[in-house]
């Protein structure tokens, strides 16, 4: 199994492409793409090849609002963790696309799974979660590919979205997904292209020991 | 920015051929891919863009010894947590590749960074932790594009990683990688090849709502 260089180049081109947005267009993304997002994400590395991963597609525009109106309230409330100084900023900025984006997933951990014996989770069991993450971050890079955006939205509190979404007790949020196609696209993240955080140096995030 | 079918396919094949390894030759990797995977781990997606992950690459062999130490002991205290029936099993695995892997490195997540200013931590502060997993599924695919394999070591002891190797007090140990050219290449993960866990069908973990 070998790569090309051409692929590598396209690889790197993704991955600085990928954004994380909350303007999307209402257009409904094929039924098709969507399917083939979910396949490919059961690919993921997970631990003990747990698979914790459940993916639960909102399609009720009543849970669609309820879900929207609770993101609105919680974005209110943690501005009042935001420092004084930014938090005009932080009012300014859109942080989901919760009414308009076409397709809203809601990802949760099975924290109960049996699959995978326990391997691995002993230990960290937060490694869990992460696998969720790894499922997660597959999506978002094939859906990118297929000129497909995602945001992630995480001012939320997780026990109230299970409720809503009256899932199994042991499962837990891990993000709230929406998909579609952008609005507009940028190489920069709409952080950083608002001055909210700059990228960083990734040698200042390096060191040997 | 298009991606054409030719990108997304080899890009599936990617996802498909990931796999977590733990059999690794001890040839070295030239420094420039390590140091070009790094660099791509930086355009990894992180709430409010604060890039919290921190690596940090074991250079040591008096460390890499220490933590291959560790982590043997804590395999065999974790299979006390393993179903009696499984226990053969799980003794005849191999979990890790501390001791040829060429590089290895530990990566942390600073809990207590002040870049991306709160923003989006303050409801799930766990995001924090699942940005540096999406900054490690970076570097894992741009890896195996390059031929270079990755095993995640997660049974572990976190606090005890973090003071073997001197990190600061915020950071929280996310995973201990190894990396380097693999031993032998499979599409089935080792897991499944030897029958501890198969993969499930995409769609037992979809539903909607």
């Amino acid at each position: 199994m070998r790569f090309d260089t051409a692929f590598r180049e396209e690889l790197a081109r993704l991955i600085g492409w990928r954004r994380d947005v909350r303007r999307f267009r209402t257009k409904a993304i094929p039924e098709s793409e969507v399917q083939n997002l979910l396949r490919l994400a059961q690919l993921a590395p997970s631990v003990g090849n747990a698979q914790p991963w459940r993916f639960v597609r909102v399609r009720s525009p009543a849970l669609r609002t309820a879900l929207a109106d609770h993101v609105d309230a919680e974005i209110s409330r943690a501005g009042e963790a935001i420092a004084p100084d930014r938090r005009d900023a932080y009012a300014a900025l859109k942080l989901h696309g919760l009414r308009e984006a076409p397709e809203i997933v809601a990802v949760f951990c099975d924290e109960e799974t049996v699959a995978g014996g326990g391997l691995g989770a002993a230990t960290m069991p937060e490694t869990r979660a992460y696998s969720v993450v790894l499922a997660i971050h597959t999506v978002w890079l094939a859906a990118r590919a297929a000129g497909i955006a995602l945001g992630w939205v995480s001012i939320v509190d997780p026990a109230h979205v299970a409720r809503l979404l009256d899932v199994p007790a042991g499962w837990r949020l891990v993000a709230l997904l929406c998909l579609g196609w952008p609005e507009d696209e940028s190489e920069m993240p709409e952080l950083e292209r608002l001055g909210w955080q700059d990228r960083l140096d990734w040698r200042a995030n390096v060191s040997s020991r």
